[in-house]
């Protein structure tokens, strides 16, 4: 019998789902008539990933180095049933997970930082630019920016710098740069610091010092989420998923993930939903980032800053100030617009969950899987906790992506 | 093909290298007439340990619950080629490695921790009690109670209870309770704390009050090494091990891993000298806490306390007060007994290796591998990157156990 764990379970195709949606997928669009913001992507990304970003090709080959690269941090990735979690809530059916947080930077974010790190190398880049907020991303850039053997700096939002010293020391040991956001090494930081020396930084702040240190260095400019074609790259998580179901002879019933900006949340259901049509699915959101429920489906900013183009996707606007929660993951304002088109369309129901109720969610998880959680992924683990309480049917098989682990996020169960 | 990830490489039976050992094994011994300390282990430890602890068959069964709690926590580990570090060193042989790192506690210890809970609620025991210095041991500890089911409390050394906020957080998200030692719960340590209520702690002290609390509430005591039974729970990993190399068709000229108790190394190393008999093996250790090089092989306490029995080791005393380096897992200052004797007649080399040199290891190894791995863990990838830089024959397979990932002590990079 062929192990879920097989190193032949990691796909040589990524599938894209936007030839697969109901309607057209509305493009992302110009605001600016003296800046094309369409233009500048043009600039800044690979080759490779602006043409898999407009794609209409439902299969995409990984390049044979990035299936390597993918073997070498930990994919596939585990999908196990979580008997504990079963037998502490009382539960007849069945419970499975897919782990992303057993990939080595411990979560799913170096899924679409490895292929983009190749892409620049291939393309005769010599580096990589982003910027982080938390430190997750930043993280998985380095790091797969390392093992393509390239350079990669990170624009951190300075007060989660200040915060978060463990960020700095990790990226530093994985060999990547990083700089507290606003900065004096672009046009754009320096003049926000003469205006504020002791400015705490925001996350559009950082993508313009990215974007323009990537400009003006001639380097590419890393996409972190809510872009179809990192989306497409993250089609790993689900196309293994349903690899390893067919090994272990099951079927979801319902399908459950967590989103900030959908990334992963798209890249383990979409390609799950071409075979399992009936399955139930819900988005996880935070109640304190409402982006489904209380958003609107609508033209806006990918970005704060506005430098990015306007998608079409659930907001809750690009001006919106979510409250501090330790999910910073899901503080995003939108969603992926092919995520937000099938939201839309009531083929994926969302759910809103606050935080008190991810954390009791996030101790029952590591009493009884022995594995702590990332804050984000609490969020599809208190919906899965919720939907089996709330489900008369005891015999359904509820299948949650955990995005992440949270040893770096330990001071959530502070309080 | 089968691959290395398979659930079925885990062993069904655990192997114990005491009746292959070149002579008959030192017994333990007491040192205090009154006081029977041999004695003490049949009161605070499960039958089943007592049993395999004395034992001289060479296999014991592993309880099916055992192997499928080792397969929930991440066995099998990986085992596979590194080739970025290959790359790195200009190396034309093979390095390969197995990384303990991915089981979910982050280490080794957890192979062991579950089988001592398992027995002790088998044999009817409501809970388990131990100490830890770092913290490592004691959330190993708590996770395998909870997976069992029973309790678990730990005593940790107050000045590292103090130190590391992260490790009080974690075990009580795990379900136990944690105790900075001295404490109040105790004889011992109400004695201690009356005469100095800052008492900083020492694991002597920890193992004293763990002891007593056991005896008292009727718990059982969980051996975090040393102790025959805990290498051969370890065993795991050698096992495994031998079934990886087969499926990839490779044999290992050199087998290097670090020593604290010798658990980890023992676990790793003795199945694998059953099959390959002329492979070199280094033990590395710190230069700090040179055992071997400058210990003596002779009786002595196995802990600080003397509470337990008096064995056969390399040992540098027990009262050693070896210098404050970050690999806290290797400052042990002896080693187990059949470990401590291969030492002896030669078949095992010791490596020293300094701390400044560990860093350069994790960070090469960070870079080239994408893996943090734990200080302990740096001195053999350190002492393998020494023997690849000292060795003209440049075809050999080097084998590194990566005892665990280093995500909990990033500070070692601060400096």
């Amino acid at each position: 019998m062929l192990s879920t764990q097989d190193s032949s379970i990691i796909p040589n195709e990524w599938y894209n789902i936007v030839p697969d949606l109901p309607k057209q997928l509305p493009p992302p669009v110009d605001r600016d008539e003296k800046k094309s913001s369409i233009q500048l992507l043009n600039q800044i990304l690979p080759k490779a990933i602006l043409k898999q970003e407009f794609t209409f090709q439902k299969y995409t080959k990984i390049p044979e180095e990035v299936q390597e690269i993918y073997a070498q941090i930990g994919r596939p990735t585990p999908l196990f049933r979580a008997k504990g979690l079963e037998k502490a809530l009382d539960y007849n059916g069945k419970i499975l997970l897919k782990y992303e947080g057993a990939t080595i930077t411990g979560s799913h974010k170096i899924n679409t930082a490895i292929p983009q790190a190749f892409y620049t190398r291939e393309e005769g880049s010599t580096g990589v630019v982003t910027e982080t907020g938390a430190g997750q991303w930043g993280t998985a850039t380095t790091v797969a920016a390392s093992l393509a053997g390239i350079t990669s700096k990170i624009f951190m939002v300075k007060i989660s710098f200040n915060q978060k010293p463990l960020r700095k020391q990790i990226i530093e040991l994985y060999g990547g740069e990083i700089v507290p956001s606003p900065s004096r090494e672009t046009k754009f930081g320096t003049e926000i610091l003469s205006r504020n020396p002791d400015h705490p930084g925001t996350l559009g702040i950082a993508i313009s010092e990215a974007v323009e240190y990537a400009l003006e260095h001639d380097l590419k400019y890393m996409l972190g989420s809510v872009f179809n074609s990192v989306l497409t790259h993250q089609s790993v998580i689900g196309l293994e998923t349903e690899k390893q179901l067919e090994i272990l002879g099951e079927e979801p019933d319902v399908l459950i993930g967590c989103v900030g900006g959908g990334s992963n949340f798209g890249g383990f259901v979409f390609p799950l939903m071409r075979k399992f049509k009936e399955t139930k699915i819900y988005a996880s959101t935070a109640s304190e980032v409402p982006k489904f429920s209380k958003g609107e489906y609508k033209y806006d900013f990918v970005d704060t800053a506005k430098i990015l183009p306007s998608i079409k996707m659930y907001s809750l606007g690009s001006d919106y100030v979510p409250e501090k929660i330790y999910a910073g993951g899901l503080r995003y304002h939108g969603a992926a617009p092919s995520l937000s088109m099938l939201v839309n369309s009531g083929r994926i129901n969302s759910s809103d969950m606050p935080e008190d109720k991810v954390i009791d969610a996030l101790k029952l998880f590591a009493r009884t899987q022995g594995i702590v959680a990332a804050p984000e992924s609490g969020h599809a683990i208190a919906t899965a906790i919720d939907y089996v309480k709330n489900n008369t049917d005891q015999k359904e098989t509820i299948l949650v992506n955990v995005s992440g682990h949270g040893l770096m996020d330990m001071s959530i169960f502070q309080r």
